[in-house]
């Protein structure tokens, strides 16, 4: 995949968000405490959790694996939706971003299973890119204060496919804070480019 | 990547088998119960697990989540590695598997987070490639009887690189029973060509 310059790469905490009221949208925070549950007292915490929209194939509310503790997105990716959308600027906390990274072209697609080392001693693990949904786009909509809300609501899912950030799981607990650099390690399988034989 | 026909596949259960006695070789059996701790009494069943080769950025048994529930291999991967190491075969069992799959070509390659449906009703989802050891090699020798047991144990690694079959979790629990087949989801992002702008 040549959109991953190669497959160590590094990233620095440019913010953090927490939801201590279980609502959807988040706050800016200094740091975060993180355990093998995710982030403690939040909406998306547990090992396990209900499945939604997102999984069409279970009956909603089947419980199911906890993979989405947190949500990080880029400031970079937001602006261009945001662009795009005609708006000045999408914040993390309307969409309920819990983590901002820098330095990584492409947050969105880091590939499922990359590592994510924070020099503190936590370890976060992708899942998966996070599709945008309605609940978002009407967030922006009443945040940002627009002409048209039922236009914004309905665009952020499209404009924002592939750029809406990711989802990433605890794999070793600890804090987190804010400036925190941290080493990323893409999966083997995205860079070697032979074929089974 | 066009080792994959499609982003939907399907495949059968070929066999199960199970560790009850907590050592590395695996017993064969007709029915698995998975719970989110993964394969009820096994020695890597637990919600987390301890570090150790694998993960040499840890300090060995470190406390970390535990996505290596379950070890699936390929009648025909394993084959391919039997043969090229002067083998009659090589037995899942021997090397610790607990599930084969059939119906899948270049099953090592499964990319992570890859979702196994099965008819009834459990659900597991693809860590990564597992990668092959000592172990394993030194636990062939054993079994196959061979005339040199140090160069096979050697041979193992490198032969069976990419062959040595995958990693998964419980994301949903239930029994998986010999003979039940799965539907299979790769992500879409191993399939979508489009690049980021």
């Amino acid at each position: 995949m040549d959109i991953f310059p190669a497959q160590k790469l590094s990233c620095t905490i440019e913010a953090l968000y927490a939801t201590p009221n279980k609502q959807f949208v988040t706050e800016a925070v200094d740091a975060l405490d993180l355990t093998f549950a995710g982030i403690e007292g939040d909406r998306h915490g547990g090992l396990t959790r209900k499945s939604g929209g997102r999984e069409p194939w279970y009956k909603r509310g089947t419980e199911m694996r906890n993979e989405r503790h947190l949500t990080i997105v880029s400031f970079q990716e937001l602006q261009e939706v945001a662009d795009e959308m005609g708006l000045a600027e999408i914040k993390p906390e309307w969409i309920g971003g819990n983590m901002v990274l820098s330095g990584l072209p492409n947050l969105s697609y880091l590939p499922a299973s990359t590592l994510i080392f924070f020099e503190g001693g936590v370890t976060l693990k992708i899942d998966y890119m996070n599709g945008p949904c309605t609940v978002s786009g009407a967030s922006i909509a009443k945040f940002a204060g627009v002409a048209d809300p039922i236009k914004t609501k309905l665009d952020f899912p499209k404009v924002a496919k592939r750029k809406r950030g990711t989802l990433a799981w605890v794999e070793k607990p600890g804090r987190i804070e804010v400036g925190e650099k941290a080493r990323v390690q893409i999966p083997e399988q995205w860079i070697y480019s032979g074929t089974p034989a």
